[in-house]
């Protein structure tokens, strides 16, 4: 992809986000999944770095090396004409450095934006101070600056993905995270695991970015989302998680019942449709 | 895996060819999928190229390179407990050394037994010869025997599949190509395609190795199949077709209606269940 493309994609991509509904982010996991998502007409994908790492065998949490969750998102940037934004995680790594290298890896593949994500993954530690948060989100700020390319910075905060504290901490610290990355940098604030409206109304009334939730069974309508003023739904694992649900249902009926419905009915995409599809 | 470990999972999977009634192979794509059909399950379990090549952004018929191939069958073969057997399309070479570098890659991968199409992915000339058809057989067969590996050798032939000729014309020739792979040395013919339950008693009649076929909305049912004494069922690309299909109804639901019924329904694994399942 030449740099203008790249750069022609992160615009589209901020351009997303300052419409006046909620737009919705599938999250791919191979090419494949990423082409249906673009054939289905979502004008933008994210990668899901849980649906990345269990396809290949490895749990979610930076457990897959660097080079293969590069790889793959490399592989759906290249299939798609859309703009993809890549789930980094915490950054793969400790340092600003680190991270730094990070995004500069998932940038040469092709990604136009990224998620940085404040969970340490260490039950006793859950989140990264705030002032490292800050550093390694101006960081981004600053390469991206320095570049051609708008590179989308969507900063998470993992209060209530993990279920950090009790409800008014968590509000507080959400909020004073949410606050923090704005003015580090962050070009959106991502709070998974917030389903809460009057949550969300508060948070939407204290900070300016766009902000971007994580698809959820409890999760407000998208009219109502858009309301409130959401900017961004984005599906996570959900999708991959849900199509894995699909194939134990098709593997139950064989082992179980002895027959094929759920994988022969009329709907199935042919040999010969995958195979064009592909092209 | 250890050389002893390989070779008892060889040995089981010939034996599921040695039953009265027929089993049903499932084919992974990457491994997840392999994970799920091994905890639904399944004794063993099959690749499909289609699948691998797909989810990677490939055409199937061997436009993607062999190493990225075998380093999905090696993360497939690492990934669970039961046999694996790979395909490999038509060898990914024309010579028989080509085609036995290849075998001794998948089997270093970890897999127990291959299948080899004789389809050339030529339309001008569908069909390898006969002659070359056997000669690969022969020497795959030899390789097996100088290891202590017993290599299930899955000979595939693909009249019915590509639906070359006309109806009489197929048969004879599916026949000759049955008999003759047996000769060479196949554990057992697999003809994708063939669902006429007329022509699978004739080619039962004539062979004495075991016999697959492929899952088809027009197959006869596994009791049937059984009856008739057709020892194995594989389904090919067909899983991963119909979770893609899957994948498209959710995208449609969310595009077209706004809404996430089909992925967030009661049913689809938590992401806690998907992290115990991967660990």
């Amino acid at each position: 992809m030449s740099n203008k493309e790249q750069s022609i994609k992160a615009k589209t991509f901020h351009h997303l986000h300052q419409q006046s509904s909620t737009f919705v982010l599938p999250n791919a996991w191979d090419v494949i999944s990423a082409k249906m998502f673009e054939e289905c007409g979502f004008k933008a994908i994210g990668t899901t770095s849980a649906g990345i790492a269990a396809s290949l065998g490895y749990l979610d949490g930076q457990s897959i090396p660097l080079n293969k969750m590069v790889e793959t998102i490399e592989n759906i940037a290249k299939s798609v004409n859309v703009p993809v934004s890549a789930d980094i995680e915490a950054g793969y790594g400790q340092t600003v450095e680190e991270v730094l290298e990070t995004v500069k890896a998932v940038a040469a593949a092709g990604a136009i934006g990224i998620n940085l994500e404040d969970g340490t993954g260490d039950p006793n530690r859950p989140l990264f101070e705030i002032s490292s948060q800050k550093e390694k989100i101006a960081a981004i700020k600053e390469l991206s600056e320095s570049r051609n390319m708008p590179l989308f910075i969507n900063a998470r905060t993992d209060l209530y993905w993990l279920n950090v504290g009790d409800s008014s901490m968590r509000f507080r610290e959400a909020l004073k995270r949410a606050k923090a990355y704005q003015d580090a940098g962050a070009d959106c604030i991502f709070i998974p695991g917030l389903t809460d409206r009057k949550i969300m109304k508060k948070i939407r009334e204290e900070i300016s970015c766009p902000i971007n939730l994580l698809v959820d069974p409890e999760m407000p309508s998208l009219s109502e989302l858009s309301e409130i003023g959401i900017e961004r739904l984005s599906c996570g694992s959900v999708p991959f998680r849900a199509t894995l649900t699909y194939l134990r249902t098709i593997s139950e009926e064989i082992v179980n019942r002895q027959t094929f419905h759920h994988m022969t009915n009329g709907d199935v995409l042919s040999y010969k449709r995958l195979t064009e599809f592909i092209q």
